[in-house]
């Protein structure tokens, strides 16, 4: 970067890190950041610490919530008779935008992946067939990206369920393959749920 | 957002005032910040902090720097009759990189700008005249960028100029350099023909 200062080398360093940030982009913020009034960059720096220190994860579900149990496990009104495993707490985001679902989640934080060293005990799997013993749910509907892992995954979560006897169901291939459910829009998650297939 | 939790709706409304930043993207950093060790998210709000508090404006070039003057300012071996003006700190940044100058900067931070209540005053103009008063220089080479607001401001610093007899010149607009002659915009080209230089 040439003549750089150090602090502000530093930033763009830390900035970089985050995902989908280059070299450029992470520099503009830096810029921008320190061009803010002093005011607004203590507010940023003390949302980025409040948000790490005061967010969780659910007890029952392992989605994100400031509180023991999330809004949705708390919520009376939601579907207690199914649990949809995602993979990540930004796909119930996604899910939730799509309003095609009312039940609850079960979050794995992770999908296998060999190649990153991420089997089966890395995910909340144990966790869920502890909810499957305890809970009501008659019904898991698997909703993992349509990528390979995610598609590995499912298989791999299907097969251990096949033997609880519960119905298993696999959402739509509405989802573009290869597609991220993140960044999905909500009809074609809506479809996608709307149509799941039961696969054992 | 939807079910979304107060303090990761805070910092996602936080990190979306950053320039270049979506709803969409701001969310998937906020998630990545919460998802990253304690101590990288204390590092990450640090460096922000330090930056801020530490980086701030050179005496003489309103060039960020760490110290009282900024390194090229007090580097000895710059070119002291030349003064360059840009926008803002990055085109500093961007001028080094291409190691094609080796003078002086001088920093307006901003850009006239009626639209948005930016004139004369609010840019670093009697800084630059208090400079020339007391320094040396010979030439002022504007570097403004080549849109309405960064040709807007050249002419009327050029014009204020003017009556100081000193060297002023503009940086030359024309294709960029790999730059193929069919994907050029029209006024690109025009300046181009315009500002020909001949060679043989």
């Amino acid at each position: 970067m040439g003549k750089i200062i150090r602090p502000l080398a530093n930033l763009h360093d830390r900035l970089r890190r985050l995902p989908g940030l280059g070299s450029k982009s992470a520099m503009r913020l830096a810029y921008k950041i320190i061009d803010m009034p002093m005011e607004e960059v203590e507010r940023l720096a003390d949302a980025i610490l409040v948000a790490k220190r005061d967010v969780h994860l659910c007890k029952q579900c392992y989605n994100l919530t400031a509180d023991e149990y999330c809004e949705i496990c708390n919520d009376v009104k939601r579907d207690r008779s199914m649990i949809c495993v995602v993979e990540q707490p930004p796909d119930v985001t996604a899910m939730e935008r799509s309003q095609g679902y009312k039940g609850l989640y079960h979050v794995l934080h992770g999908v296998m992946s060999p190649l990153d060293g991420i089997g089966p005990d890395q995910l909340r799997l144990k966790e869920l067939f502890q909810r499957l013993e305890t809970e009501e749910a008659e019904e898991v509907i698997i909703a993992t990206n349509s990528d390979v892992e995610g598609e590995a995954t499912a298989s791999y979560l299907a097969q251990l369920l096949k033997p609880t006897g519960i119905k298993v169901s696999r959402i739509a291939q509405g989802l573009p393959m290869g597609g991220d459910l993140e960044f999905a829009d909500e009809l074609t998650l809506a479809q996608a749920v709307e149509n799941r297939r039961r696969i054992c």
